[in-house]
């Protein structure tokens, strides 16, 4: 592995003389390649979902791994949105000159390695790789063992469709899909600059246990949305239904959501009648068992993020008491309040601690493509470096190149 | 300890509530009260420099603790300089538009609450704490056992000065020095934000090594300066000088010179004379013993920060040789260039790996009060999150408000 992986070091070099039309004509081969070669990614995809499908894995899981012609064209299609965005490197973010003539440039650069740790679904090594190349940074990639055919010939039309622009090994993907794998590559500190874990829970704190290279946590998802005593509450009504049951597998649907009891007895039953119709179950607290015959929510309740079709429902005093709950129990991924109420949406804004708030819209739209980030590489929920969707910028740091003629310090 | 830390973590709250100008207030009040209490001060430092001398403290070590009534006023007038920066709080960094009619405001807001360990030289508690509360942030800070006396006094006066303005909790001095309480400490996620450790070699691997809450590394400074085959051999002497001479036990002093082998034999006989006149102990490869009579140096005197009057040299083939040798020994903390040759120092800026990157000048000036960021909290050697001086801005992060009017995924 070390073999390999100081071959991913080294051509990151060559990332570097790479301008940003040099580094984009490498994404549009990419996209032809993918293009060119539908036959054999799905001929490798087929394998990897009978082996699926004879393991037993779940429909959904299944789902999510399976290509087909229209998914792959998507797929490749989505490079150009990477392609179209300008570049973050060598951008010149603040430049200071000093009373002794120095002149200091913050400029912006790639971290150097990148290794992304995912799970099943296979555009995840499409995006990362084109947004890796983009912003000038090599990568490390390991899949889950569901998708390895898959992802083996999408690495494969990645390389050789780089070769005549750049060093094909900016790009590896390391072909064992073991834990003990895992566990040797997250402490390579030599050759990997920044981790991504995106995946399930599970992954990710084996990760973040064991890695000994600087990493950002990505995708837990216990999101709130809280009905203000100000709140319009048909607003309310289509938020609630698409935060929690469009997509509730994802990390930016809705777990819990907040009322405030003035509205409660208005609300509640509105969505009561909705939520029942869509067969989400919903478990309450006692206040909101007084006014619909919903399931206890206990204490645990409140923890989970059941990415399901089941919700939580509380009703509080007041809008701190929403602020208070939200800070204990949230995963500071995406919360949502619904008021017209100014005062009220700025002290949500100020005080709830986390990395994307809402005010009368969907927790949904916390992701890379709706904020315009072309592809994401993960959504954090840490406070350091990068909050929320990470895209190009966020998966560069910077430099200070300072210029003097002879300076000395005094 | 618990009730303490969540004193802290509670009354952050309270300074999100204080516009810039009351920030400003209470910093103010700090620097009258240090300046009120020299007495105090004194008498407090008094004690712990006589147990220092009696624990046979090295002079070095003791200057570093005591506090003369110069120093205490030096120590409240920097307070002057943060005053004077613009806050980093609430600053809207990106506005995004969506299609949708969403509006995306990326919002610069403070970590929350962030703990400092650190060793001897007692005006890190006043330049952590003074910039922890211009930038929002509550702080907890661990000091060494040698200045317990000192800081304690320090931090009543802060306590005492922001009283009148704001909770005084938001700053805590954790009082037991024992290593157990640091393991104890850098594991209470639920309550610190952000570890900053700021010291010596062994306090910060063993903060990186036990913590559970996300730490910036600082400090470990292998430096180096290369002079280039074009280079100017009179800045060459004087920046070498310099950086090795004028203060080397600290981390922006070079270790190893590395000297282009077409200037050798020009160069080496300057700096022998002047470093054999400072008394610097010289270490070399072969190739630069030829020219100077100077111990050899092993491989393992690339890799050491000497903190001393010892530097090591090497004579180089190539730039390109330079540059390898400095990403792999270096530190990634400072490294400079000294050259008339604008190919070899662009080549320099882009393929160093470090944080802060000099032509022509000392690397002594990585330093947060010769950026123009008044104090500094700490040196990043981290890649992740910040690089180089970390000052206000770098003990901030961000969130995302997202105004919408009803708006869903589709």
């Amino acid at each position: 592995m070390d073999e390999l992986l100081s071959k991913t070091k080294n051509s990151q070099k060559e990332l570097l003389l790479l301008n940003d039309a040099e580094r984009n004509k490498c994404l549009c081969a990419i996209k032809r390649g993918l293009l060119d070669n539908i036959d054999s990614i799905l001929k490798a995809n087929e394998k990897d979902v009978k082996k699926a499908k004879e393991n037993n894995i779940s429909p959904v899981m299944v789902d999510r791994l399976l290509l087909t012609t229209e998914r792959i064209k998507a797929i490749a299609s989505s490079i150009d949105s990477i392609v179209a965005l300008p570049s973050p490197i060598n951008l010149v973010e603040e430049e200071i000159v000093r009373p002794n003539g120095l002149i200091i440039q913050k400029v912006r650069v790639p971290f150097g390695v990148i290794c992304a740790i995912f799970e099943s679904r296979p555009n995840v090594v499409v995006d990362i790789a084109s947004l890796c190349i983009k912003s000038g940074n090599a990568c490390v990639l390991k899949g889950g063992k569901e998708a390895l055919e898959t992802n083996k010939e999408l690495v494969r039309i990645i390389k050789e469709s780089i070769a005549p622009f750049v060093c094909s090994d900016i790009v590896l993907l390391i072909e064992s899909t073991s834990r003990e794998t895992t566990k040797e590559l997250i402490t390579k500190k030599e050759y990997i600059d920044l981790l991504i874990p995106r995946g399930s829970k599970g992954l990710i704190s084996f990760v973040c246990e064991n890695a000994s290279i600087p990493f950002i946590e990505t995708g837990a998802g216990n999101c709130h949305l809280y009905i203000d005593k100000d709140a319009s509450l048909e607003k309310a009504l289509s938020i609630a239904i698409n935060a929690k049951y469009q997509r509730p597998s994802v990390c930016n649907a809705i777990e819990t959501i907040l009322v405030h009891e003035s509205v409660a007895s208005s609300f509640l039953p509105m969505l009561y009648k909705e939520f029942s119709s869509l067969h989400i179950e919903m478990r309450g607290c006692p206040k909101t068992r007084k006014i619909i015959p919903v399931f206890e929510a206990t204490e645990e309740d409140y923890y989970k993020e059941y990415n399901d079709y089941i919700v939580a429902l509380k009703v509080v005093a007041s809008l701190d008491e929403a602020i208070a709950h939200i800070n204990h129990y949230s995963t500071k991924h995406s919360e949502a309040i619904v008021s017209e109420n100014k005062e009220a949406f700025e002290k949500f804004f100020t005080f709830v601690d986390s990395s994307c708030l809402y005010l009368n819209a969907s927790t949904r739209f916390t992701d890379g493509g709706e904020f315009g980030f072309g592809a994401e590489i993960g959504i954090s929920t840490s406070k350091m470096h990068a909050r929320g969707p990470m895209g190009l910028k966020e998966i560069t740091t910077y430099k200070y190149k300072i210029c003097g003629n002879g300076q000395i310090r005094k």
